[in-house]
């Protein structure tokens, strides 16, 4: 199976490295050219686009947006007809639906991924790479993708990988918003953040199995609970964002959650169970 | 060493049934008399308050604010001279400061406790309190706090072990808040919450131990970064939240790390490394 490699920024070049390392013919385009220099050097081909299109069965497309993929990829949608692209650039689910289409309508296969790794993670144990779109190409480029990152498909509409991707990143800014609130917190009361942050990860690390309850609780929407309420854990918050303010720190990273509970508190649901904050977010017409 | 549990609530009652369980003499009381039987039918040893504190070293409080703790002990100041109180009532740094006055002003020896735990975790592996007042009746107490929890002194002033504790409260509700947002987002992917959970949780643990990272560039403010720029993480966050909004989920509880980032971008700092919106939320003056 020939491979090549659009969009040779961090992602794209560890990428095209990792396939060369791996032993795979690879074919290497970048707008501006300089950046194929080392990999050409390593053994990948260069070429136009449309060389490169012409010697590949699968395409890897890596580039800053959406929209940079539609303007590399338009003029050679003829040359494209039949082959596989699998298209890494990160975006919004709608973005990936929409651009399945379009190349669908030009007889393109396509294979959309979400990254979860950073370029030095690529072939290295953890970086993982979630896809949904067309089945049966993903299947035969399969082995070819499963030399970058633990590789998972996603059936059904192609903006699945994307969203799920999407929804793991959601977590970890949610994650990030509290370890920016805690270090600062914690700054006061005498402990540097380095000296802070191995308490920390190990006490979100244990409280991140709490994911597991709160889903039990979501799926099930049985928000009864003699323990935890919204009310219990609203004063917690309160308390907590006061003694921040207290402190001269902010306290903004925990204002929706502590929104979100008054709010349901205010609506006569004090006494459910905390996980039902996620009513404050939830699509109205969730299965 | 004599020890009493003043407040029988579930975390009173869980602290005084495994001091018994270890083998200490140990006297109860609660406002409502009826949750003192139990644990007198285990062996502890009940009467009224006056008697209860002339039968105790180490008086071990949890109730349910602080107001609670001062109406309690106020008419008892007398016979509580000389002796330790424990209180390992939840409330704010400043709350455990004006208590810790208060009852050093009456001759009493302070401890304030912070706990990292549900009752049913007390005595169990993984339960910490931590401690902060007056370190040498700390020490005394130990033997007896060590039966609860794993027991960690912050010396310095009685506010210390609350604020840590509420730091790290912080970071698990914001945390929590993007658990919430992830699984709504994966919800509507097709992944029912109980599915999601495990693969959330495996993620949010890799991603806790950015923190180290995180806390590196904190503490030494050097916010010059060739990679995961605020401007990269803000657009990130943005195609995130459209992605939610596109879903029909709300994007609540992302909205303060992505209004801290564009604030930082819009302050001509969008070069600067993600890790520097902990200035959105530090003390002017942190050290
Ligand atoms: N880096 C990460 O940690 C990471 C992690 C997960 C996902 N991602 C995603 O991976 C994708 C690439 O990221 P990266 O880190 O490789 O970015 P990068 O280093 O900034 O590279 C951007 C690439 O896109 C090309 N490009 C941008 N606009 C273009 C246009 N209009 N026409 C043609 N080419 C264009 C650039 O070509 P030139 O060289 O000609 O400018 C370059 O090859 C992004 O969607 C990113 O969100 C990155
Ligand atoms: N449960 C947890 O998971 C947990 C975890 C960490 C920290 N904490 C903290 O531990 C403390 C106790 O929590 P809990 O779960 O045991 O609460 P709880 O089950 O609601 O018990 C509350 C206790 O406080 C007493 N009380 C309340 N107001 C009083 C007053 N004005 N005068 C005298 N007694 C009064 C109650 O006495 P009556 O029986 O007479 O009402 C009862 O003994 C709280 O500060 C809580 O934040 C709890």
């Amino acid at each position: 199976m020939n491979v090549s490699v659009i969009g040779l920024g961090a992602m794209g070049a560890a990428i095209a490295a990792r396939l060369l390392d791996t032993g795979h013919d690879t074919a290497v385009w970048n707008r501006s050219a300089h950046r194929a220099e080392p990999l050409i050097a390593k053994g990948a081909t260069g070429g136009t686009l449309a060389e490169v299109i012409a010697a590949s069965d699968v395409l890897i497309v890596t580039l800053l947006r959406y929209n940079s993929v539609e303007e590399v990829l338009a003029p050679v949608f003829g040359e494209l007809a039949g082959r596989t692209v699998v298209n890494l650039t990160s975006g919004t689910p709608n973005e990936a639906r929409a651009l399945a289409a379009l190349l669908a309508s030009h007889g393109v296969r396509y294979v959309d991924g979400g990254m979860m790794a950073v370029p030095e993670m690529i072939g290295r144990p953890g970086a993982s790479i979630l896809y949904s779109g067309d089945e049966a190409a993903f299947e035969e480029a399969r082995p070819v993708l499963a030399e970058l990152a633990s590789a998972e498909f996603f059936p059904g509409d192609a903006g699945r990988a994307s969203l799920v991707d999407l929804s793991l990143l959601a977590g970890m800014y949610g994650m990030f918003g509290g370890i920016a609130q805690a270090t600062a917190m914690a700054e006061r009361a005498g402990l540097p953040p380095t000296v802070f942050a191995p308490r920390l990860t190990a006490w979100l690390q244990a409280m991140a199995t709490q994911a597991a309850g709160h889903a039990v609780v979501a799926e099930k929407r049985d928000y009864t609970t003699d323990t935890q309420s919204v009310s219990f854990n609203l004063g917690a918050l309160e308390a907590i964002m006061e003694a921040a303010r207290d402190e001269g720190v902010g306290d903004g990273f925990l204002a929706p959650v502590r929104d979100a509970l008054a709010a349901r508190a205010a609506a006569g649901r004090g006494e459910d169970v905390f996980a039902s904050v996620i009513e404050a977010v939830r699509a109205q017409d969730a299965a």
